[in-house]
């Protein structure tokens, strides 16, 4: 089983942390804040309190021997940048590291981080898209043309099959699932009668989406 | 058309701002910080530098006339409740609140905001799981035992048609949709041939999507 | 007998503290400021130092036990908040916060303060009303039209009984009480003289009562 | 009209002024932060932004001439003295001072304030006696001994006359007035009955009164 | 023999202890910072590091027993003033301090000092009448028209008697006393010859010793 | 007559401009601090806000034209030792320094300052002389062993002549001159009466003179 | 002609922009402090204030065009780092970077700076050789073995021709020119006769030469 | 064997304390800082964490007895020259001291260093000069009007003898020295070829040396 260590133990690093821990999986968590890593102490496998500037520290750890290091520094860019370079020069295999910023996203790729990946950006896009209707869940953007996207069951459905309500022809999109309390209809079919307070996953253009909404 | 205010453009809320307004919508951006709101000004309908803690600044700024606001001041605790309250006290139909912690976020919920967000909390989910297994592209999780999953087609499947793999009886997850470059192949039937590179989307229980990862 | 609880010792929490001991009643005083607890220790019954918004600390205090718990944190708004959040939620009857703003005073009745104290607001207007006329010592503000009064006697009553001055008559006011030295004389009778240096209780409209300051 | 000053615009003396200014008076308030002033620019006579500290300012703006001024500067002890020693040095007839600790006090009273106040202890003695009890209101402490007390009328006196509550016999307090909503009843009889919900204005000995707390 | 006590160890206080402790006198050093006691650990009786604002701390010093105390705090003014209070307040008999300004100067008269000292603003003084003319070494103002001159021989003294330069007839000066390398030689008689390097120690009106000096 | 500059605006700096001023001379004042400047604006002949730092704007003020320019610049060592040594390089024909510490003071003296006066130390000394006896006024130190001092005269020779007081026989000092009132009679004779309230100026050992302190 | 930009004006980069200028290069010289821009001002072509990590800033002044950028920022690295990944994005061609730490040389490698330099590295690396022998004058390691050294002529080689002297023969070194006064004599002959004072220019290996060093 | 001691750990006093130690030097390295002090533990024979303005402290480091002491303080410049005036006035027969400015270098000199240098202004020269050429590789400069050079051979002279490519007559420079991998060729004839890659070593005016910069 893959063995991951999270460096910074902000609101973003802890979340992975925890997460990681939680699905099963051994995690190092690792802060220079001993108030941070005891804050971990419980959730994770080990939590070390250490300067993860400090080469000799960090190899002390055995960091090269994980398979997937984070880089979750958030407040200081230099250490970020500094701790993604030597993670990948003691032979590191997987660095995922945190950018504020596009450029600074683009120092990390140049340094050899193996994945850059920007919370705060994504969360944005993603709440964004869930404000605009009420009625969204949740959704993944399949292409620039193409979503999925899990939906409350708009009013003009409730109470009609899905043949019925024609949502394929008429919207152009298809109902791939229905999540109905903790139950999940996959591939329902024609004659599925639609109630109220169902969660539809539906798939289509995003043009057609954007008419569901409400 | 909905209209929306973020008041507050750290990251998190810059890229709110700048999604909804990607999205065609109306969308008026406040901070505290000329230098952010210079930011934002060529990619949202209006940007204006006001201390959103002075009330009677928010008041001539029209607040009330909007839909939705999005509260996502981070840093300062103290000035992003003061602010869902007075946002709510105005008249504001819904406000959306970023939170720190659980106990900010059930502070925000008690002073009347609609919806309370966790970014870094969220995002460290989201990424914690996608760097399990490396063919996992994004995921929804339905309910806590079920997720729809959007991956790159593992290593066995390539080159059978879906029947030949038995994905369903074998996997215990059922196929909704394949995405080969642009395309989007909704519902394939059981002789679609699996190809190097296509991604899957797939329904199932979690403990079966598991076995697909690698 | 009922038992107090005070977090927050600067000069107000300390000054609550102090008046509730000396009346006879047990007090815990808090800080996370060890200074601040040790210059309370003699004055208390138990005075502990404790960062209140450590939720794992509070409730090993057995906080939740504590008829009434005052918040006197002063200087941090976002602190003052948390806490009385924490402690309504640990399921303490009655907590009585102290504000800095009418707005911040507003977010602590939404989530749950029982009171809400504004000391240096009320002191402020009780300070005022004493400057405007020298003769004042305390008063009381029945209803926005009727006030109590503790004043020194007017010049012109002194050396005349009640009836010959005709307080009431004249004035509108009527004289409840009369202290004179440690003596206090209650519905003094209208052939009560008036001695240089009486304190008289009265109580009447205020405008009347106005008439009466020098 | 007596003309007053206030100087220092922080919570307690921004109430100061603006209860003086309530109750009909001039007043001039000062403050050497120009956002604390503006704050107040509505509400008081005049107002104006100097450093009190400048001896030249302070006399430009006459203050020589003002009846009482109230030195209001909280956070730093030694302008708080030095003004008051100017002040009293420029011939301001009633020099009214803040003090933060007794020590304070007595410096002040030294360098010839007229009076000092300590709004923070003095809040805090009467917040902490009306928690004792749920049913006081307010108070004025006459002597050591002896107490004038606002009270909402104990359970067991509703639904009796005065007379029948025996409660001057019984408890040895003295019902001077009753406020029942809008009206005042002065020196009510014996055969007046309590109602609930009536707030009784009683006088009496300390040790009595407290059996009427609930 | 008096007893002295220096609280603040500055140049200043550094200055009076070493000088009393030279003169043969017992002197207790009192500072809240250790390494400034530990400077003058060697050169005073006892120096002890205590913060002179903790009234308790001051009184274990048994600081009332001391004939003289001199409050050399100088930064801080605050508690340059609540010390000699504290001091007073004490029963000590002699509080010498030191004032940065005038106005401080008249605060610490009116709370009690015994003396105020203004060292910089004296040794300004001192410093300025040394500049003006190269061969005065030092002087005593007598009154506002009288000074005691020490100074170097003017050049036309030197090599005539006393007599022949009729220093007090054209100059109007008299010549106390000369200072000849280590020898002393007091009122020197007419005849006695002026050399090159004599120090001279003359008294007169300040308009006529101005003429002496080069 | 000389021209004097003072660079460094603080009590000392200050006391030094305002007395060579006021003895009639010509004093340019410099400090950074536009405050400071103004504060002896009309005092000096000329008060200029210039960063002596700054060698340009040094030389612009013609500096090099002084006979004697004063570096009184306190609390930055670094400063007051770079501002010496560009004096001396520009030509400054006298410059005087304050030092702090007397390895300051040698520095000074290394890099060319003419004199280096040392006014929190001084002024110690001073303070401490005039403390160990109530009866000195001030004091001149001309030798190690001989002293000129100014003392009110001691109990036992009020109303004896000096003859009588046998002052330079028992105690082996003599009286130079007498200060009574605004009169200074120098060289009094022997059938000269001292009287109570006079100022003696007295020459002698120091071992001598310590006998006449009270 | 090259072109020169220096972004960051310390002492290194203004040495660097000086240099350049001096010998008759055009140089831009680019800072985000404006005291630092006046600085140097008179020395160099161009000037400006300009923050560096404002891309749009930067772009405006052509930054593309000149033939070297030298990033000379030293405090702050993540600025020094991400100006140098902006310059090789905008296609400077040669950019030149200063690296505090041998990491932090590293990334800038990485992220594609064309020469790293190590300023105060390299000066303590020249100043530690000059010290270890008072006649070396400068020098250059031409390999790990050989040096090629400057160098005040040995005593012993004084009034000795080369030939006499015998160094190559007995020193294993080649004086490949001597510099006396202005004058430089290349390849001197083994007749030439070495005088005092004459610096050496030789060559050899390092533990030979080290034989010269006194 | 000379004894180096080096105050200030800096990058520029680590290195010079590193290179001291790798030629075989015994070296005391002394630092404030105790991480600094711990850095270079490993490579120099003494390193002690010392406050360098302690006079005491440094005495008993026996810091008199080492033959050259290099005070590579950088930031505090006052702590430079006080440190600079101590070794000196404890007798180090040779003090290096490190200027900021040339103001500063000639303080240092005056109050006694026996050298003062300048790393960055002279790394600052060094670095321009490099960049001016792409070819050059170091220089010495011998006087005003010659420099010693060690650069890439030209293009034009590969493939062609000395004799041919006719340097000294063309070019007026002459070729001391060939650098070829690892091998030095010391006075080349005429008739060596220079192959491409070769480093040169060539003496010459200026302005003739400049015309084989590439």
């Amino acid at each position: 089983m893959k063995q991951f260590a999270v460096i910074g133990l902000g609101r973003f690093g802890t979340s992975v942390a925890e997460t990681l821990s939680r699905m099963g999986y051994d995690v190092l968590a690792v802060d220079v804040d001993a108030e941070k890593v005891n804050a971990v102490m419980d959730i994770v496998t080990h939590a070390v309190q250490v300067d993860a500037l400090d080469e000799h520290a960090l190899k002390s750890l055995g960091i090269r021997n994980f398979d997937v290091v984070i880089v979750a520094i958030g407040e200081d860019i230099q250490a970020n940048i500094l701790v993604t370079v030597m993670l990948k020069e003691m032979g590191v295999k997987t660095v995922v590291a945190k950018a504020r910023t596009e450029l600074h996203g683009r120092v990390l790729a140049k340094v050899g981080a193996d994945k850059v990946v920007f919370p705060e950006r994504d969360m944005g896009v993603r709440v964004a898209r869930a404000l605009v209707a009420a009625n969204i869940v949740d959704q993944i953007e399949l292409s620039p043309d193409y979503s999925l996207m899990e939906l409350i069951a708009p009013r003009e459905f409730v109470g009609k099959s899905i043949g019925e309500a024609a949502i394929r022809m008429k919207y152009g999109v298809t109902v791939l699932a229905i999540r109905r309390g903790d139950e999940i209809i996959i591939s329902p079919g024609a004659r599925h009668t639609v109630e109220e307070g169902d969660i539809l996953v539906v798939v289509g253009r995003n043009d057609r989406l954007r008419r569901l909404e409400q």
